[in-house]
């Protein structure tokens, strides 16, 4: 159980990273591939005011739902500002743990935010969201925790007067298996989006964080409203392309065939970590590019020392619901998580040693200030 | 005098300009140069999330300020959100003719916005500022009227408890002469920024509009209240780079050239405007890279006939404080200036031709559907 009074919303992976460090703490892939990276165009592309026209259209044509349902955003991020701004709930409530921008926008639009707490291992539980919860924001596959809630549990949520905002920025490393807008409801029509919002970002898949481009799509109305809460130009044009990029049939199969390497290199991460003795009872596959796990057996100011010995991960104590003693952990290629586990393993054997012969006490108190 | 009950704040002039005609409607430069270009990197550069610190130490050694003073947005258009949102102003306003933006983002913010109307030839007259008014929003050189008001005048609408707002987007056509951030300020050691809030573009001179890039320069306690306000990551890196790029002394340095030929292109068009019957007294160098003109003597449906004859201009009547009659007209080179004035110079023969035969009613009521 945490203990920590209250949570630096605001802190994210990628300050968790540091030049010179093995990267497990941002979950981006190395970056776009060349026939996405051509897409976006040069400067000369870049003179005229951005034009979403053609971005709308292409993201609406993938999801198989008319163009007033979908709304290009600068970022997955920026998504939930224009929710907090636009959609005006007064009674909002956010299944944590969770990537905290959703709460850090309600709180900057004067909202009084619910937290409902997910205990390990961070399955949905209906029955913890508030009845009267008017609007209700859920990550899946969750970051930071790596677990995917089946579709229909989800859909669960959903009821008249509230508005369901599901944060699917990771579902494409879930081959679209528990996504609200397919491939099952595309298949089987218009998925219905009333009452619903759903975020996707295109940056984490294809390494493009820093051109800053995601989308909503769901309920027209609701869309209108967020909409109208957009400054003019909002989406760069490098983003623009990236979006109308991301959605065609060749990017589709790309990313299908992407997940499925990332579904192996978690396997052999969680294998390693297992046998490292850290086991994670609550990692999925398929499910995120990421696996969060309790490192309360590596012994105190475990990101410190995975520092000294090359490795950044994300800390666990910024998100609501977690502890100094969770780490985020990206999946990355076999050998490096190889690395990885073992030196972890050789953290948990200090710190079995530093206990044994009576230090755990001075570490408890360093921990207290790390 | 306008006759319009109400205007499109969300009209802009992009909207105005359409392909096959030559564009004097969207008031940028054709493009960045080649080192500008390269400067804002390619895709592989853009893999990680976008950190703002290198370009505000570059805006900030620009402009002879701590870091603290300066905040990158994503063009200066979402700069004004921010003000919005993060001023939480009681007694907002705004002086008209300017770009509407200001005042749709405090109307998306809530806010109840008083407006200030200043009749031709559009000079600042602070008598007609309320005393009680705690955010003033006036653009310098004002966009659509191409008039730049002296500095002094500017900084005399500074008082205690007030917040003043100045857009100067498009100041570095105008040499920076009458900018609240130098260049005496800035010789002068640091500006005076308490109170004081300067929104600054790069991609009009630079040709970059599809990148949204800008910053704010001003008191850093209302810095903080508008970074308060961001997104995370709210700027894309190449926007980043393109402001690091626009603040280095070559940037400067090939600015002002530019500022130079545009005024030598706007004293062709000035001139080539008096002579086809359409001066424009207010017009100023240095100033803008556009006039906004009186087209009354070229007729009704001014827009339309241009169109007709191959040229797109920005509409006058979504601005307050205009109405039909009014058109903005982009400096472009001299021959492309000749050959507007002569058809508006044919038009406004049309239009005596058509007065003198009787049709001047029927005209007068397309006009006001138009």
């Amino acid at each position: 159980m945490s203990t920590a009074p209250s949570f630096d919303l605001d802190h994210h992976g990628d300050a968790d990273a540091s030049p010179g460090l093995v990267d497990l703490a941002v979950n981006l892939r190395p970056g776009p591939p060349p026939w996405l990276a051509a897409a976006l165009g040069t400067p000369p592309d870049w003179v005229a005011y951005p034009d979403p026209t053609a971005a709308k259209a292409a993201l609406a044509a993938r999801h198989g739902v008319p163009a007033a349902c979908v709304l290009p955003t600068p970022g997955a991020a920026a998504a939930f500002t224009l929710v907090a701004r636009g959609v005006r709930a007064r009674r909002p409530t956010v299944v944590h743990p969770q990537f905290t921008e959703p709460e850090a926008a309600l709180l900057r639009a004067g909202a009084q935010v619910r937290r409902v707490l997910l205990p390990p291992p961070f399955t949905l539980d209906a029955a913890l969201v508030p009845a009267d919860a008017d609007l209700v924001v859920l990550g899946n596959p969750t970051n930071p925790t790596g677990v995917l809630h089946p579709a229909e549990r989800v859909r669960a949520l959903r009821r008249p007067g509230r508005v369901l905002v599901v944060d699917e920025a990771f579902m494409d490393f879930a081959h679209e298996s528990a996504s609200l807008l397919g491939p099952r409801e595309v298949g089987g029509g218009t998925p219905d989006l009333t009452g619903l919002l759903v975020v996707r970002s295109v940056t984490k898949m294809w390494g493009l964080a820093g051109v800053r481009a995601g989308y909503v799509v769901g309920d027209p109305d609701l869309i209108a409203l967020l909409a109208a809460q957009q400054v003019p130009w909002e989406v760069s044009t490098p983003g623009l392309r990236a979006l109308s990029a991301s959605a065609t049939p060749r990017a589709r199969a790309e990313a299908s065939a992407i997940a499925t390497r990332t579904d192996a290199d978690r396997a052999a991460l969680l294998s390693a970590l297992a046998g490292a003795g850290f086991p994670v009872p609550h990692a999925m596959t398929p499910g995120a590019p990421f696996v969060l796990l309790d490192a309360t057996a590596a012994g105190p100011r475990v990101r410190e020392r995975l520092a000294d010995r090359g490795f950044a991960v994300r800390r666990g104590e910024t998100f609501p619901g977690l502890g100094p003693e969770w780490i985020r952990v990206a999946v990355r290629d076999a050998a490096t998580s190889q690395q990885f586990a073992r030196v972890l393993g050789a953290l948990r054997r200090e710190a079995v040693e530093a206990s044994s012969s009576g230090f755990g006490h001075v570490h408890h108190q360093d921990s207290a200030r790390g």
